[in-house]
């Protein structure tokens, strides 16, 4: 098949020429070799562990070609990437894509795709630096790995949330899962309206919250974290999993996201259930103060850790009920 | 969609009670975070580069579930990767897996998938240290990622081949091409005959050389290297591109796999363009003395490097003709 081979190799040459303007001295050998060689340094004579995170984006699952622009897949691609570094307290170094691709994909579409994810990676400092082509039996497949730092021994993690911390999220929640609510409406009125990507820019352009990650970390400031790709409720539940504990949320203290054009906020369920906000959840010791605003993101206290495994949603009148994960089903119907 | 939230749950917490198994002391941080957390020592005060390589494996592009088993298909995922690694002389630590898979998919299958593939990881002493998992919307997909380690600098790369170098392979080509070869022959005849996979080992357990690849980096024998996952053409045109050189191939060196029952030589052209066979294909200096035998496997030398751009292949009678990479199908018509 000699045609996927000569595009393959296009693509490869393609990615390889845009990848180059951000080579980074912490990647010796990028691609066009075996693996990438990656070299961390220890700052300021301090040791590093090295983060390494790995997530998928499928059409049909994560994306739909009509509704989502070559631009928004390749961002979203990274951003899921960076957004785990992020929520580690990590810094991104490097990023490795696998892509396997239908034959009759338009060399366009992946060139728009490509400047995009590379556009976000050199805002970040990040190196294309390897990864994988095949051809797809079906549809546009796409794995991104992305590998970063954090000093030795410092990565907030999922599991030290203690009985009495407080719970903040940065951000607003359920501005991804309204945009894909509307579209899958639109989609069974068989509408061909498109949503503005600026109007639902936390779905098509999410900004991964690396800079308040890293400052959460610096400052000592997170007992833990993790990013809100599943939704609240999910990964809430995740946070209290791992560290055996159990929380409290307030229902009039979840910020909910504003979208559309008059813009109004999203139904609570969507702040609780919906995935793909792209948003910072942490924990904190009850002594450390929040700041309302860190790394120009608005944080918000929703709720607070407690002793018991469940999780408990209290309304304004007191009245509490469980909340149990909801998952997040991104384009089934 | 309950029914594949809790399917997911249930393989997360599957694959990690299987994982849990080969926890190692350089991942601090596994499965049930947002990133793998690894901390590389320095081995004997000596610093380490990271290695980093990603690998699809694709339901009918790489493999077929009427023809392979679970137990092949999970143990061709992770060979994948680690052959990247031996390529490159570094020894394996982490492996990430990202897989995503069909609604109708029997439990049954992915326990034996992940059996596999974390039997092979233990006997690398690799970590399953993390990934991700989604719903296919097609078919089942896998990427898998590896992560090792090699002394600061002492990667081998593509890119140091030099005019006058030996040009040497490992174990036997085209064993993995021939069984493709006789499994599509079977499928336009729509026969149900399968393949005994021991007659066929490399093509359904292919063993990768890791011990190989670290001793030609330690003993510093090998001055660039590749493994042969794209077939002997294809391969040795990387070696040729990166390293701006060219080669001359003898026809009658080119150790041919012996494959079936009983069994015979594979033809020449799966040899020189068969994929998936998973052996090391690298250049050494002239000065240096290469064992006929390392690690236990036999190394050939199949022709030299030259300085021109193109690869010739020498016939018997010394005719010579040029080798054009052929790329490799996979299973496509």
């Amino acid at each position: 098949m000699v045609a996927v081979v000569i595009s393959e190799k296009a693509l490869i040459a393609q990615i390889r020429r845009m990848a180059k303007t951000a080579a980074s001295r912490a990647v010796t050998t990028g691609i066009g070799d075996d693996c990438g060689v990656l070299r961390t340094l220890p700052r300021r004579g301090q040791q590093t562990d090295t983060l390494v995170t790995t997530d998928f984006t499928l059409e049909g699952t994560h994306f739909r070609r009509d509704w989502h622009s070559a631009e928004s897949v390749g961002h979203r691609c990274l951003a899921r990437g960076l957004s785990d570094i992020a929520a580690m307290g990590g810094e991104p170094v490097a990023a490795f894509l696998s892509l396997a691709l239908p034959r009759d994909l338009p060399q366009s579409w992946v060139g728009r795709f490509a400047r995009s994810l590379i556009g976000l990676a050199e805002r970040y400092g990040v190196t294309l630096a390897g990864g994988d082509t095949a051809e797809s039996p079906n549809g546009i497949l796409a794995d991104i790995v992305v590998v970063g730092t954090v000093p030795k021994g410092n990565a907030v993690l999922r599991s030290r949330a203690r009985p009495g911390d407080h719970l903040y999220v940065s951000g607003e929640l359920g501005g991804s899962a309204a945009a894909v609510w509307i579209m899958r409406k639109e989609m069974l009125k068989k509408s061909k309206r498109k949503l503005n990507p600026r109007e639902y820019s936390r779905h098509f352009f999410p900004e991964p919250r690396i800079e308040l990650g890293r400052v959460l970390r610096e400052k000592g400031l997170a007992s833990a974290m993790i990013d809100t790709s599943d939704g609240l409720s999910t990964d809430l539940a995740h946070i209290c999993e791992e560290s055996g504990v159990g929380a409290e949320l307030r229902e009039e203290s979840v910020p909910r996201a504003s979208v559309g054009k008059p813009s109004r906020k999203v139904d609570l369920q969507f702040a609780l259930h919906g995935g793909e906000d792209y948003e910072l959840l942490f924990t904190a010791p009850p002594g450390k103060r929040i700041p309302s605003r860190i790394a120009g993101v608005p944080i918000t206290q929703i709720g607070q850790i407690t002793r018991g495994r469940k999780i408990f949603l209290r309304n304004r009148d007191g009245v509490g009920y469980e909340l149990r994960p909801q998952g997040w089903e991104h384009f089934r119907k």
